[in-house]
């Protein structure tokens, strides 16, 4: 119970508490709490200079100790009135704010971790194989992205110019993205680094991994279909990555975890996550185009968990800084409708999907936004909420 | 002509003036520049705190007027013996340093931009493909490796562990890597950030790159060969990307730049540089096994200029941050004494490369050092040296 009016569906309850960055007309950049429709404000209620430093990195590089120990702080200074006095003022209306990426992104790794993304797009992509290559089921499949183009919801998504080439031409023709896409992703944030040598085992991940952002992977399927072989996606993909403000920390999903889907082929040692905690994540995504619900993506079904891709990551002794970003690919569920990508959703543009005002749409136009939302059980009863990534389509830039 | 008493076949005469990072015991991290067998301590001798900073970024990020501006200073205080007593008191020697990461790298980019490297690796990984994909004399294929293991020069390279299937095999095994390889490559050093949305045409390379090192990409080609299909290298990577301590600016390297080879197919027009000013490098590569000189690469023969990579890398409207890194690729010739990498120079394995010693050598065993060193024409008439990038193999650490 807090001394704040916090309707029960609000999403931003005492059990979600997400970490942000928020600048306010007249002060500089600074880190925040996410509370109902406010946000506090972490060095006047803390005085600490540590959230004056414009991103979360250098509170996260203290480590979980550091992070618990706010989070036990912020519940009592919210929970208990006796506070209240001392805490309102530094309380900000959330439709006063300008959000900014709340973490300088060191490394950028997307992994490829839904078995019906996966052979969806393998179906698309290589139809004279099989969908899934031999590799998929025994490790989580990534590849590093361009870490200077993550960015902050609301960025404009200006269309990409580049090569495609259609099967049918002798040779590669340049223009703008005629495949814009999204991927729908939910993203690690890395508190804590680790040693160059050092794996880090499943069971550490609470130790180096801080919380959780919704990803859009925003994705232009001709050029990357034409580049991708032999050293996978390039250009396709390094043009924009957004991500939401709120990171939500951990202990905020206590009641999210569950089992992931139950393994095909046996796990080497390292990945075998069968008794060990489970780090599935009963999160639900949904997808709106220009304000319409087009899918819902099931994270709880990813074959892989966040775990798994961060001991995969760093097994051969890879190591991690603070801030180092980690997503978990397209989320996409069997159904239609819970596809994470146009590209899946309307079947290589082969299938358009119709919309509610009597159109279709294959991949993205120009003015087409795209909004990312989702939700998990949280530890008091209702529903966290992740907030929202999203992105309005620009015309490419004239050459 | 110096007052310093420079020998004519030093590689660091005044046509070169390469920047480093460096301590000595007692002083913290600093810039230098190499003179002869000495470190000329910038912190000192300008008293710009800029090169107080422990890395190149500050001073890079400041553009190709103040680099030029400071390449004229000082190449004016090393040439007019007036200055001789305020310079010479801050020239330490080379022996009494310890260098460092020259960047704080912010992306790193590996390309693939060597014809006969590309055909070799395409005959072995896919022997029932065309050697070359389809795409590769179209754009110069690269992608995205893991900044945060970028490392100095002397870095010990611990032999990763991972995952590698035998093709007769039905599921994979983990363990150390037993095909631990190099990449003989050089490495270019954005200095001038970009506007996302803005791509950066061939003309502007010398307004962005602040100039070049020595790159070792280490590279386990059992773990490589096993997850990169289909979203490219990984693990088999990630584990250490070593780099020389010194980079050696572009206006070094006037006399070295010559036309890249004769293109096979037409062009986009983004990366058609006939008519542009050539940024082929006569830079010479020698890899060097345990003191042993087993190949010489010749980065003349590179299909893709350094201007094209980055043309390319940015034509979709990605960024560039200061301290961004992009590497050629493996640098190989077509003689087999000029191939870049042992899976090359070992043909797979199935050749073994025969040593001084009457030993021979597949892939690099626990307690191989493995140096490249590079010259290149100076414009001073003799040779520039791009110092060395060296690493010694330590066996993988217990499980």
């Amino acid at each position: 119970m807090s001394w704040l009016d916090l309707p029960a569906d609000s999403g931003f309850g005492l059990d979600n508490l997400p970490y942000g960055v928020f600048s306010t007309r007249g002060t500089a950049r600074r880190t925040g709490v996410a509370v109902g429709d406010r946000v506090l404000d972490l060095v006047a209620v803390t005085g600490d200079s540590v959230h004056a430093t414009g991103s979360l990195n250098a509170f996260l590089a203290r480590g979980p100790r550091a992070w618990a120990e706010l989070r036990g702080q912020l519940t009592d200074w919210l929970t208990d009135a006796a506070h209240r006095g001392a805490v309102e003022p530094h309380l900000v209306p959330r439709d006063d704010v300008t959000m900014h990426l709340p973490v300088a992104v060191a490394d950028y790794v997307d992994f490829y971790s839904s078995q019906h993304h996966a052979e969806n797009l393998g179906r698309m992509f290589r139809p004279d194989s099989a969908a899934l290559t031999p590799n998929w089921k025994h490790m989580p499949i990534g590849y590093h992205g361009r870490a200077g183009t993550v960015q902050i919801s609301g960025t404009p998504v200006v269309r990409p110019a580049g090569q495609r080439k259609a099967s049918a031409d002798d040779s590669p023709t340049f223009g703008p993205s005629q495949r814009l896409d999204i991927e729908a992703e939910v993203g690690f944030v890395v508190g804590m680094p680790s040693e160059l040598g050092q794996p880090v085992p499943l069971a550490a991940f609470g130790e180096h991994v801080f919380g959780i952002c919704l990803v859009n992977d925003w994705s232009a399927r001709d050029l990357q279909s034409w580049e991708y072989v032999p050293l996978g996606p390039f250009l396709g993909k390094s043009f924009l990555t957004s991500v939401s403000p709120w990171v939500v920390p951990l202990p905020a999903l206590e009641a999210a975890r569950v089992r992931p889907p139950a393994r095909d082929v046996r796990l080497l040692p390292y990945l075998d996550d069968a008794d060990a905690e489970p780090w599935g994540l009963d999160v639900r995504i949904e997808v709106r185009l220009n304000g319409e619900l087009v899918s819902c993506p099931p994270v709880d079904l990813m074959y892989w968990t966040p775990a798994q891709q961060l001991a995969h990551m760093t097994v051969n002794g890879a190591s991690l800084r603070t801030g180092d970003l980690f997503a978990s690919g397209t989320v996409s569920g069997p159904a239609r409708d819970q596809r994470g990508s146009f590209i899946e959703l309307s079947w290589g543009g082969t299938e358009p999907l119709p919309l509610a005002d009597g159109t279709t749409r294959t991949f993205l136009q120009d003015g087409d936004v795209v909004t990312l939302t989702a939700t998990a059980p949280g530890t008091g009863g209702g529903r966290i909420s992740f907030g929202e990534v999203t992105g309005r389509v620009e015309p490419a830039s004239p050459p």
